[in-house]
């Protein structure tokens, strides 16, 4: 009468610091792992028969034993743990491993200080025994252009107070995923976040913005350009508003100078752009 | 040679409260409202032209808008929006509306404190001209079960370390969602939240278990029993793993009395459980 | 040239969960403990020598080697770790204790959901090796009155724009906070504690507000009536706007209905009502 | 019978951002206030009697109106909004203004991304209509040392079970504030905070570490040095484990270079360091 769906079980939040220490100036890598499994998972589910269940508990320690040789590029390290558990235990069909990467800034031999205004690098692979599928990314990207950003000619209806602007502030926290379609096993997914990134910033700082969709859209076609083996981009912005704050009433005049930063609601803009397969 | 995918906007994090003061013994509803829209967006993101783009701004009103004739159950207010948007703009094709709401308890005639443990009951609605789907839920309701479960019989591999346990506490914070298919007009979303809601609890508090998907499908079986209209049940089930702390080292026994909260990592258990349709 | 001045070390959020399961109707308590402990530390400062230092991993295990016999009220609690640091090791002159407790309510016999809004009872000791200061209180209690508030007859200046008002909402998260002085031995934390609380809530509800100030005088004054040992309450509390959506923009009267919950900024309310001591 | 105490109403989490426009290479500056003001306010708690009150609207208000024309070190802004509250309106004796700044690094002309890892500088102003007391500092500037750092010939107690460490990682949190003393008008807070913040980094990376304590008061001690006008530095460390995670049990070694990134419960350590006055 009832049935199970889609299902996964999985450790989620495993902080994971790898020192490399192999010569005096040390490097340092901080990663949030997350995996989830799938098979045939009926039994625990009906009878709390665990016997195709591997521990989430295990899981994480698997997480920690595989960075004992080096992490590599965080998609790399995903995909190892992510073969790994579907390779050795027959019960698991598929699974899906994300990482959150904090990147941190050296202060000298074996100091550093966090970097990066608390941007994550990201990524999520899933691999099923067969295919591997890779998405990489960024989440919590601060982006504000001072001016160069218009937003007018929109519907208007009965509900509509918004006056047409000229000149605004745009900000946004940029979340993109990207996914590598074709990638070859020597693929250099360092090299190819760097692009995206860099490409990412570009369009941003670029465009004379008429709507955060247009600059979204802008984003998306400059990582697409940058990187042939990037398939499509999905981005997330929210619409950081910032108010002009009106001095008027004080009989003081605010050319675009004072601005006051809101908090909720925000917009929110969310798109994808794609590569046509022709 | 690159193209438009998925994308909709909207306004997340709208924070309305009503007051419903017919009468000296006032009532309110807390709710915070996400809207987003999607429908023949090319232009926007091409060139910037928002001749059909409904303002993120003029969607906020609208929600302030409607809440003067009252509220209802949050699945007819997000539905009442829904049919709004898309019915009267015609560029507006599809439009999902999001609501959290947090519950008060009541103090007195017109006061009140914020009730039920931080937990917020949740529905997604999506009309796009024609049908309308309606999802509800909850999230955040915190659940602690302070015996009769064991975790055993579990897959082994070189990485385990885990012992088995038959006796632990299982504690979790429930997400729950549910789809309502063939719900008629009069169709009461209070009453059957509330029979969900019910259900719920009596799975969680009622199952002796030897998983965390035991758990879960007992939840998502009582659900479908209880409310004929509802079709699958999806759970997300965190893992609040509860660590007996060690204090033989101290020369003193623990027979199951002393627990260290964790926090990360956590074990994370998703699940859907369907009604058949035979 | 440079001295050490106020200094302290110590756990932070060590969370404990303490089964009483002494019958088969069990109960649950949900501790946050933080220690902080101060003595003779110039050595570990200037030259890194920790003879005087008690590990705050030790300070973690020992509450909850402490907890194994049960945990009381978390006054009491607090005060039976506050003396074992003090009276145990020499070098340890002053030990505080602040403690956070969740409640949950039952569902069953070993079942529970997490109680009361997300609110917490907190406590702070400071022993000193001979006199214990007991400070009790409650943070995040979210209380709102739909009415009978009023704020108006304010000073003006040239920066003044917020039009006096009739009848607003008034909502606050409290964050109380009382001392005991001459408590006896077996003074009852957990009666004052709900003794207070009642105070409080009444007071809130009770008062006719002129000023979110008014409302705060009013709650100190209720809880050292109704609690002969509390020499002096402090209260901070943040006034949560609530601003009537102004729907007359769209022909739509709004008679005290429809509010927009504001997160920032915020008002932020602080005072102190003490008992006269003649 | 009952009497007030210390009291102060303010608004809290003013943002504002002010653009630099003056040339087509903007610059931008992102502030959240915080204003408390006290004076003779016996009135408003006792009746309700505002005519002593500024509301906190106003205040936020001024905040605003200040901005036009420029904000200049956040020390003087902060002094500039206190002297104005107290110094006009007569009821109001003693203004505080917290200001956190959050950095923003250039990507372009007027393009900008969040900078510094997270990090605010943060300065406390006081005014009591005679006096001018500065603070200064920073939070949330995260730093780690990969080794350097050591461990033991700590108390050992009934409750001890961390074994002594010749090699851990050392991670914190910092929080300081220093306060300037016989500062004059044209001292440069700017220069002040950039030496300061160099001082504190020094500090860090350059002390071989027996204890938390031992790099706190370094910090302190480097940061007095570098600028005669501090009269004492408070420090706030959260002491961030990292676990060693254990691979032997795997039959791996674990040569200092795998660890698990703790997160409840933290060490904390605070204390001050003071210029002698002789």
């Amino acid at each position: 009468m009832f049935s199970l769906g889609g299902n996964n079980y999985g450790k989620s939040g495993v902080r994971l610091v790898r020192v490399e220490r192999e010569t005096p100036r040390h490097a340092i890598r901080d990663l949030t792992v997350h995996t989830a499994l799938s098979g045939d998972l009926d039994a625990t589910h009906f009878t709390g028969d665990n016997a195709n269940v591997l521990p989430t508990d295990t899981q994480k320690n698997t997480v920690y034993a595989f960075a004992r040789d080096g992490i590599g590029p965080i998609e790399s390290f995903a995909e190892r743990l992510a073969r790994h558990f579907v390779d050795r235990a027959e019960p698991i069909r598929t699974a899906r491993v994300q990482i959150e990467e904090q990147a941190w800034s050296r202060l000298g031999d074996h100091s550093f200080s966090r970097g990066e205004g608390g941007e994550l690098r990201t990524c999520e692979v899933v691999y099923d025994g067969e295919r591997v599928e890779a998405v990489a990314g960024l989440r919590d990207l601060l982006l504000l252009n001072s001016t160069d950003s218009e937003f007018g000619g929109f519907l208007v209806d009965e509900f509509t107070t918004l006056p047409e602007t000229s000149d605004r502030i745009l900000a946004t926290a940029v979340n993109a995923r990207w996914t590598y379609v074709g990638a070859t096993e020597d693929f250099d997914y360092d090299r190819a976040f760097a692009a995206a990134r860099g490409a990412l910033l570009a369009a941003f700082a670029g465009t004379y913005s008429l709507s955060l969709q247009q600059t979204l859209y802008a984003i998306g076609e400059r990582i697409l350009e940058a990187i042939p083996e990037v398939g499509e981009v999905r981005l997330s912005l929210p619409n950081r508003h910032h108010y002009q704050f009106d001095l008027e009433r004080f009989g003081i005049d605010n050319p675009g100078v004072v601005f006051q930063a809101g908090d909720l609601p925000y917009g929110l803009i969310e798109g994808t752009v794609r590569r046509e397969t022709s």
